[in-house]
């Protein structure tokens, strides 16, 4: 469960908070509106957790949002899923980053100032991490896990008994009171409030993406996991919400609500008071860490699936899908520096892509049971990602997955309408955006595949002469080096060297004869010191009196050198003349490399 | 003039104001002082100025501190010149466009909070226009300047007659009074305002550099120009300074004290208000503009010197030294980010370079002054950048010469003392930095043409062997047109396909038996997906075991797009192989482009 579980239970660290940052515009006398929001709010989580846990036994070897859309959905569904998990992992690495850092500022205010910069340091940190490669090893993420726990449901129940005493103290130099408002409590007010709080629910998914991870029977234990996961995740909210009403803590942008219960509960801050805010910032750093995997990996699947550069598809040199991990990182770190690591700032882009995913994800699970209800009794059909065999439950469970999807759906729009003008907007316009992206790299895909394909192919034409063109700025062992490589390849040379000072020339001309005089030296003036530009007209020129059947390889000779910012001190002609030449078909670009000490 | 007068001229927007800035801590008693200070750098400005003037008659093709330096001083002395100047000029820029958007400002004050962001726009606009290459066309670079005097003494003449008539009014609503004090006027202080008021002599040195852009006799007309202008410069700064102290003008960063005059002069934000705001904003633009023409020039001269890279020396497409404008908009950016688009924070910084560079180039001319007096009478010597001919007056030249030096260095010292907490410190580390980054590029120069020098050159071995390596990805269009490349340079040839999955590797064996049956094609599975690194492997492991007259070109088919962003979406295979096997001797990597449609 530890390793999956972070990221849901990180968000108890949050969600109280946010309810009551929304409540404040109505004053003190609103936050009695927490407790049963928060009731809502679990009893949305029930709804929820039953849905996946029926998905976790259709897929068996992981069903994530965009596999199950995917495969009962269609693409468009599926890219859509996509879109809104690849929003949604940035936003967990920019929410949990910024979460976990509140709770280090509440323990050290000093801090507050230099947050987002911490914040940043964070993400790039954990990127690096993952960049290193880090084993998913369920004893070291579980240590925060289980640490995590053990402070917090230490801290609930020292809470409760004071309470049940009569000794739990009020809130003492409750921190700075921002936003507070004299509104009146409207229906649209706890929507919002209730709208900020579902962020309660992000990562219960989590399991369902993961379920090869599991140890057989995978199903059975998988879905109990995420039963315990989802109880725990609703005891420990409620809780929170409920001492926190009863000390009456304030949402304060210096100190974490959890910061607040930890220091009335603990009495002061003292090891205890420590141990909570530390093990809740770790598990909150452990929630962005997650997001490393899942980004990287989804990315993976719609690349090989051809909606994303094909890059995303491939494992670099530590078996880390690199190019996955460095976008995800800059993405939350951009995030992080526009929203100044605020997470009441960040919340309103959140939860509507997490709630996109899970209504799309319970949508298609609906759907394929109604494609089971079809099928005869005893009947088994292998579709692309999972097997479908008639299930009699099928109009029961078909109702389970259909309830989620629809309560998914509504909290979705409440959020969407709630939060619109905060920040929701951003999202329901990047999300389609997103989509109109992903299929415009499928088409270019698919273009290619067809310009490059073989059908009808009528062979090239045999090659039967190379013009090599050496482009020289001196006579050097790396000029000789070039020379030699082009003797090796044709008797058909040429050395080119452009010329903006007469006295330099006659020094090139005269070492030429004496090193290479059976190549002819073109020289090509060039009175302002343009150097790439006669170049690539030569060249250019060249390319177009060539036969057919004649190609023109260009042989730059180049330096390694031996310390990599030295290259800055070098004209990279190769990389430029490749670059200026691209368009310019038979013509081919080598550099030969001189690798200096 | 026009064109070499925007820089000088443009400095009178905001040296004035930049004195009152310094006296304000002392409160608005101190003001008074601000006049006499002025005459004092008057009197240096004459000085300065007398002393160029021999130095445009020793150097009609251009002197500027670099090559005065660099010819009597030595190689040393030309980098700390180089340094200051580059710096200077860096500032220049981001000064100049500071200081015309604080006039925008003053005009439309709405436009206050954007400022940074119009300071970085006008920096890469300016940059862009250098890009596509500005011919220095007298006739377009003097209206703006013409305009700007023409608006300017009309400005003064008004004023001065209002305050004759003893009409000239108060300034009415002064602009909001920051940083007023109470302190007593000190020496410290008095020489503080002194040395922000000489921000106004920056930008006389530029015709020292320019002189072959007169009309014949050059180094006459140059002179005379020379004259011309800190004579109005002297005048101009004077009577603002004067005029400013009548209508008790405040420093202010919401208004400037250009516009605190001009609206009290011509009776309110009319016509001639706007007229002389949008000139002294053009021409503070225009002394930006002349940095984009200095600094690549002398980064040019510094490059064929070999103290910076050699890139910086040859011009790019437009006939521009593209490297150096960018190089230069790029820092002046970050300036004007860092100091938040803010004149009087800049300030500290800008002054010494040129004070430093002012020192470097009379004491240089000094110096030559006395090698002439070494001479015989009637001789002559041709020295790298200028005649040595006898003069018998060079015993006075010298002492006027030696007179700027020592003045300029006292300036530069008082200068770095009273502004040494407030940024001059950072110029100070920064130049020996720049300094000692030249001779390191300077070593590596000379290092590597000592590693490539023919001396005692054993030829290479005649090379008598290539075995190609072609990666494919696939089999299609793209690596056919590679196949036949790599047979029409060798017969020693193999296919190379990393394998992560059954199916697909199956298919590919099939077609390449199909298509290019006579070439081996060799399998390395990867069942991790990674990609570059069994490749890389497998070519070291080869070129380790290779002879030493044999060479392996890795042959990679490559697709060029039609539109540039779908390179995003490629793999760019042969420029990571490339940088992977750098340092592989005896490795060539070539990429075939196919181009599509």
């Amino acid at each position: 469960m530890a390793v999956f579980a972070s990221d849901a239970l990180s968000s108890t660290a949050y969600a109280t908070q946010e309810i009551l940052v929304i409540l404040a515009v109505a004053g003190t006398a609103a936050f009695g509106y927490a407790f049963p929001i928060s009731i809502a709010i679990v009893v949305l989580l029930a709804i929820v957790t039953i849905s996946y846990e029926q998905t976790i036994h259709a897929y068996p070897n992981g069903g994530g949002a965009y596999i199950v859309s995917r495969d009962n959905l269609g693409q468009l569904a599926a890219q859509v899923a996509g879109a809104a998990l690849l929003t949604d992992y940035i936003l967990t690495v920019s929410v949990s980053v910024s979460a976990g850092l509140a709770q280090v500022v509440s323990a050290f205010p000093t801090l507050l100032e230099y947050r987002v910069y911490l914040a940043v340091g964070m993400v790039l940190l954990i990127m690096l991490i993952n960049l290193r490669g880090v084993r998913e090893s369920g004893i070291i993420f579980s240590i925060p896990t289980y640490f995590f726990l053990a402070m917090l449901f230490l801290m609930i129940i020292v809470g409760y008994i004071r309470y049940f005493a009569g000794d739990l103290n009020s809130l003492i130099d409750p921190p700075p009171f921002e936003d507070m408002g004299t509104q009146t409590i409207t229906l649209f007010l706890l929507l919002h409030a209730f709208s900020s709080g579902t962020a309660a629910l992000t990562g219960v998914e989590a399991i369902s993406n993961g379920v090869t991870a599991f140890r057989e029977p995978r199903s059975q234990n998988a879905g109990r996991t995420l039963l315990w996961m989802a109880a725990i995740l609703g005891v420990m909210f409620l809780s929170i919400t409920f001492l926190s009403g009863e000390i009456g803590g304030v949402p304060s942008e210096v100190e974490t609500i959890i910061s607040q219960l930890a220091r009335t509960i603990f009495d002061g801050r003292n090891l205890l008071y420590i141990g909570v805010i530390g093990a809740t910032t770790l598990i909150l750093f452990m929630a962005a860490n997650t997001a490393f995997a899942d980004f990287p990996r989804l990315s993976a699947l719609q690349a090989s699936d051809k909606f994303l550069p094909r890059q995303l598809a491939y494992r670099g040199s530590r078996l880390v899908y690199s190019w996955g991990i460095v976008t995800l990182a800059a993405a939350a770190a951009i995030i992080v520096v526009i929203f100044q690591a605020n997470v009441s700032r960040l919340i309103p882009l959140y939860a509507i892509g997490v709630f996109l995913s899970f209504t799309l994800s319970q949508a298609g699970m609906a759907h394929r049971w109604l494609k089971i209800g079809r099928l005869d009794e005893g009947d088994e059909i292998q579709e692309a990602g999972s097997k479908l065999r008639y299930d009699p439950g099928w109009v029961w469970k078909m109702l389970v997955n259909g309830i989620g999807a629809v309560c998914t759906f509504i909290v979705m729009m409440i959020f969407a309408i709630t939060k619109f003008r905060e920040g929701a907007w951003v999202v329901l316009i990047l999300i389609p955006t997103l989509v109109s992206i992903f299929y415009a790299i499928h088409k270019h895909y698919l273009q290619l595949a067809d310009d490059l394909s073989l059908t009808d192919f009528k062979p090239f034409p045999v090659l039967h002469n190379q013009q090599v063109i050496i482009p020289i700025s001196g006579v050097h062992k790396g000029t000789l080096k070039a020379v030699g490589y082009a003797r090796s390849v044709s008797n058909d040379i040429k050395a080119v060297f452009v010329a903006s000072e007469e006295s330099q020339t006659q020094r090139v001309q005269k070492r030429w004869l004496k090193w290479a005089q059976d190549i002819e030296l073109v020289v090509i003036d060039s009175p302002y010191r343009e150097l790439m530009h006669p170049l690539v007209t030569y060249i250019e020129d060249l390319a177009e009196m060539k036969q057919p059947d004649e190609i023109i390889t260009v042989v730059v000779p180049e330096f390694i050198p031996s310390r990599w910012w030295h290259n800055l001190l070098h004209m990279q002609t190769a990389t430029w003349l490749r670059w200026a030449l691209r368009h310019v078909p038979g013509v081919v670009v080598v550099d030969v490399p001189y690798q200096t000490d």
